[in-house]
């Protein structure tokens, strides 16, 4: 709970100024500006009065209980005030003052000694080097915070990291007239956590949609546990998207997984829907702030100007939403009820001298149609139209409606009127038709990731075991070659779990290889390991397709020559051959777990980069989206004529790996390189593995 | 010269109305309102007098010269009124009014009447079904429309095709507050074009940035002629994007190249810039009225705040600017200069706290340092600090360079004064960091688009006789078989313009198939070709790496039995090893020649549909941008230790390509499928090709 902070009976500024530039004056006004109904206390030693009120030299001497003390004094007297404050029974304080961890050792330690603090006397802390809250709750009216915003009671939360791009995405937002409800940026977030405040306010009535802006995720199993159990949408940015983190990795996969594949993960995981632009952000909240959340992605446009509407379905195919015509019924309906050059199609056009008789009857029809699960409008406002009588209408309609019902209305302040209208019947008002189009992909895709099946997690059956004993045995010989595992080590941890791999013979001897080659049966393949190698290829250590048994002889003969002095070892291995070459892989995430990947195999991997993540331990339903994901999935169903691949194997891979890393988390990064995919029903083998840990 | 509707001395708005919700009386009052200076003329029988000006019953009745008329009468009434406009001495005239080829083939008659009308009488017509122009020169004054944007004077001239888009733009751009100079919106355009607007608006000194609205091209060669010599700035969208047109193609390269790939080829050898919002549009357009063009694509970012530093600098990496940290010596001299805890790297982060001197230092020190192309401001505005002192620092400093600046400053209207002083000198200001962002990113591939090397058409040896020759001599038979050549007739095309190919023999009976295997040299390649059969592969009618006569002469029997009755054909080829596949192909774009397509072949092209695509005749450096533009280019490079492909012979088939197409008009779809690429300086050749006439 944290009322002490979002609904305080009462509140002291420590460090309260008289002179209108500091930050300590400006919270005092804004408190006093925005109209809050409890007592509001100065503490200050320098003046006796600040806005009318007086002051106190010292919190303990305020009269009456005090639930929530914003501070703005000097770094180092922060923790001798939260004594103070604590001594007076405060609840929670706010810690503006900068120069805590964001500053380096000496600010961590400061920081540390508050978080001691607040644990021992029993405060709650919110920063340091922090903004502070709002609420606009009209019991409550709190803007405790020096940031310029005028806003206005509505239902969009908004949590941002940063400071910074709080007040953009809030200042944007109420200068659009748009209602907020309740605003945080906590800072560096010693106490109060953003997974803390986010399931505050999914507890909040008046709160319906909530805007999160992350720059790091501090403890992102944390976050994704607290996250995933929120009900209400969550719309978020994660920046910093740009900075390439330098990492020891050395596995495709752990090469593929960038920081931001690490935010998708977590977001998806969480039901959270991602942007990339704060102002795309921002449009997505109006829609969820005062629309419904439609049940599919097709979107009916009606217009009175061409060419906007095509920007909107431009822009509305580009984002995934679907536009069928109207049911042959509704076109008929239409057509009797409009001006004969109108088109009854999607968008349906009824050309700029529509009245309000025209777009009621248009609206209202595609409201009805079930083939629509949402309708925008695309309306220019004409001047020799009753503009306000078209508004009258969209707003009854929006009251009788359970669908999704957006605008985009392009005109200026002379039809303010007409804004107005549809703003206090609670559309969604856009400027640009794309804008439009776009929150209407946004509100789509939301209820998509909200309604898929998040399926199960087989139960595996493995050699657990064999597999922890194993990886206890090899790891010390593995940390002297930076943590690599031997072939052999891999295949057995790998068959503990049940991936199927290609038949494989370890020798050291030439005698051996060609006893273990009429073994496994011609044709066959050798590879060499050896102290050092690790691009099997290029160093001559592989070979395929060796058909009999004298140039298996001569081949073993030149590996063993060629890596004498390296500890060498041979593979035989059978042929695996028809098939669809893919990479399955798996690498550690910090503070998370791990993640596993899918993709098509050789130069597609390589060059296209074209693979799916999903976080570990993966659903069936996560393994066949992370396989049928990727953009390369038609390779698999069977190009030109070649039989459909094994998907079911396939998954049956992936969930065995994800069971692998899950339950052995010192294994770091794992690549199953190529993986043979087969016929439909033929099953996959792996037909090379490297594991680090 | 269009004067006649820009520059008017006079004007006649013939079905002007003293009604004010009508289109006649929104002109009228338009024009007076926004201080037109010459003499406005109503024509009208119905009313004396409108807005205080004498009404006419007729045009020719006017005392003094007129040089444009508004028309807004009944499209059935527009020709007579041509005519008493030519009888009059009119030189312009704009029709408004609608009711021609957009609703079909009755009104496509009364429209080529106007523009035979137009030619007859020495008239130019702009229009018909459009709204008008405007010119906001303050020689001039001129709104001959009936929109309501809130116009001043600037330097973004405005042109699209669809009024609602034109006045989406300019009403956006206008409320701004940012300056207009001319708009025009030409509708049906049957007699002035958008690519003579264009040249008009290239010699008016006034227009510093063109902004430009297509639908469609209604002539595409004259297009890319006209507005290929524009040397201003053209900024343009084009709708219509997710139409998908049916087609008769059956080429890969014709199934690939979809229209929205020709208005790319158009617009980039035009030089113009294309953009996929209007939004982003609009904010580029500002950036190019009032910055220069950048040398390059370097930006230094300044900022008092560090969070929305940061979505700027991921939004300028994404959108392909690039952000080095200061020389040594600038860092230093930061460093000296700001705060102790300011970050001297980029973005140079000042901290709030920062004051004009801090900004005038920052942002000085990046503009002299020559690792920047352009600077960005990232402004919050903090009440304590003396925002209108930053600013006057920012148009000092811009005032001083000859680089871009641009600056996204956080505000709202609190800061107004701050706001206008930025304004008045003249530096692009953008709310979100991302939009300041993308406006740099423009302007710097404005640079790159306009800098690059056209490179040269070279001369192409070719016996164009003989192509000519076949071509004429197996259109009719190819004909039949829907346009499709034989192979062998395809062969034959490609040598004479000196394309490499396969070693190949064409035969019809099994021992020819024989004699030639031996004179070619096993391995080698068997293909059957016979009426109706188009995809080889699947039909069993290919047959590689046959090693010996018994199995040539076996699979020889087995095509010609298959085929037997379709006037069966073998083709023995060399079997070509090693190597990269690609393909490369051409096809015709209605009105506008040929393109030429490149990518790499087999899933690639399938799958992932990795090609490019270039507008024929080709010159080198548009072969070289077509091959490394793909994004699998690596695989040319020399991917795991394999050679490096010879890219100069794929450049040389391109260029032959090229003039084989351009050359041959009739060749409507053509495929080299696979090409085979060898090591550098081993050339390449075609194993495959298909061609439509």
């Amino acid at each position: 709970m944290l009322d002490m902070f979002f609904r305080p009976r009462a509140i002291a500024i420590i460090g309260a100024s008289a002179k209108p530039l500091t930050i300590g004056y400006r919270i005092m006004r804004n408190i006093l500006d925005f109209g809050y109904g409890g007592p509001v206390y100065p503490v200050t030693p320098s003046t006796p009065e600040i806005l009318g009120k007086a002051s106190f030299k010292n919190v303990t001497e305020i009269p009456g209980p005090v639930d929530l003390a914003h501070i703005v004094i000097k770094n180092t007297m922060v923790p001798d005030t939260l004594r103070d404050c604590a001594k007076k029974g405060v609840k929670g304080v706010i810690v503006n003052t900068s120069g805590f961890s964001e500053i380096g050792a000496e600010g961590q330690k400061l920081e540390d000694e508050l978080r001691r603090l607040g644990k021992e006397l029993g405060l709650r802390i919110f920063g340091p080097n922090c903004q502070g809250v709002m609420n606009t709750d009209p019991g409550v009216r709190l803007y405790s915070n020096f940031t310029f915003a005028r806003l206005k009671p509505g239902h969009i939360s908004i949590l941002a990291q940063g400071g910074g791009v709080a007040e953009v995405i809030d200042n944007y937002i109420s200068e659009l007239g748009i209602g907020v409800r309740m605003y945080a940026s906590n800072g560096n977030a010693c106490d109060v956590s953003i997974p803390e405040i986010l399931a505050y306010w999914d507890e909040d009535p008046g709160t319906r949609v909530i805007v999160l802006h992350v720059e790091s995720f501090r403890d992102p199993k944390a976050f994704l546990d607290a996250v995933s159990k929120i009900k209400k949408p969550i719309l978020a940015m994660k920046s910093g998207t740009s900075e390439a983190g330098a990492r020891a990795v050395a596995s495709h996969t752990g090469l593929l997984m960038k920081d931001d594949t690490v935010t998708d993960l977590v977001f998806e995981r969480c039901g959270i829907l991602r942007f990339a632009r704060a102002q795309d952000l921002c449009e997505a909240a109006i829609a969820f702030a005062r629309a419904s959340i439609p049940k599919g992605r097709r979107v009916g446009i009606v217009t009175n100007a061409g060419s906007p509407a095509i920007l909107a379905t431009d822009e509305g195919i580009a984002a995934g939403l679907e536009l069928p015509d109207p049911s042959p019924e509704t076109q008929e309906h239409l057509r009797k009820n409009l001006f004969a050059t109108s088109s009854v199609h999607n968008p349906v056009d009824m050309m700029a001298t529509a009245g309000p008789k025209e777009w009621g009857v248009s609206v209202e029809a595609l409201l009805r149609d079930d083939r629509f699960d949402m309708v925008l409008i695309s309306f220019i406002t004409p001047f020799f139209v009753d503009c306000e009588g078209v508004a009258r209408e969209m707003a009854r309609l929006r009251g009788e409606t359970q669908k999704p019902v957006l605008a985009c209305v392009m005109t200026n302040t002379e039809w303010k009127g007409t804004l107005d209208i549809l703003d206090n019947a609670g559309i969604p008002v856009y400027y640009f038709p794309e804008s439009a189009a776009r929150a209407a992909a946004a509100l789509a895709d939301y209820a998509a990731l909200r309604n898929r099946a998040a399926g199960k997690v087989p139960a595996i059956e493995a050699d657990r075991k064999a597999a922890a004993a194993l990886l206890d045995t090899a790891a010390p010989a593995a940390a002297a070659r930076d943590g690599w595992l031997s072939g052999a080590e891999c295949e057995r941890l790998l068959a503990c779990y049940g991936i199927p791999l290609a038949k494989s013979i370890w020798v050291d001897s030439v005698e051996s290889a060609v006893r273990s080659g009429i073994e496994i049966g011609f044709p066959v393949v050798l590879k060499a390991e050896a102290a050092g190698l690790v691009h099997k290829g290029e160093a001559g250590a592989v070979a395929v397709g060796i058909a009999d048994e004298s140039r298996l002889r001569t081949e073993a003969q030149r590996m063993l020559a060629a890596f004498a002095g390296k500890s060498p070892k041979l593979q035989l291995q059978e042929m695996l051959s028809g098939g669809v070459e893919v990479i399955a892989g798996a690498a550690a995430i910090p503070g998370l777990g791990h993640s596993v990947m899918f993709g098509l195999g050789g130069v597609f991997v390589e060059v296209m980069k074209d693979v799916r993540f999903a976080l570990a331990p993966i659903t069936d339903e996560d393994a066949r989206r992370t396989i049928c994901g990727i953009k390369g999935f038609k390779v698999l169903q069977g190009l030109r004529g070649r039989p459909v691949a094994d998907v079911a194997a396939l998954e049956g891979i992936l969930l065995r790996l994800s069971a692998l890393v899950s339950e052995n988390p010192m294994i770091k990064e794992l690549d199953l390189n190529p993986v043979i995919a087969f016929a439909e029903g033929q099953g996959a083998k792996v037909a090379d593995v490297r594991m680090r840990v």
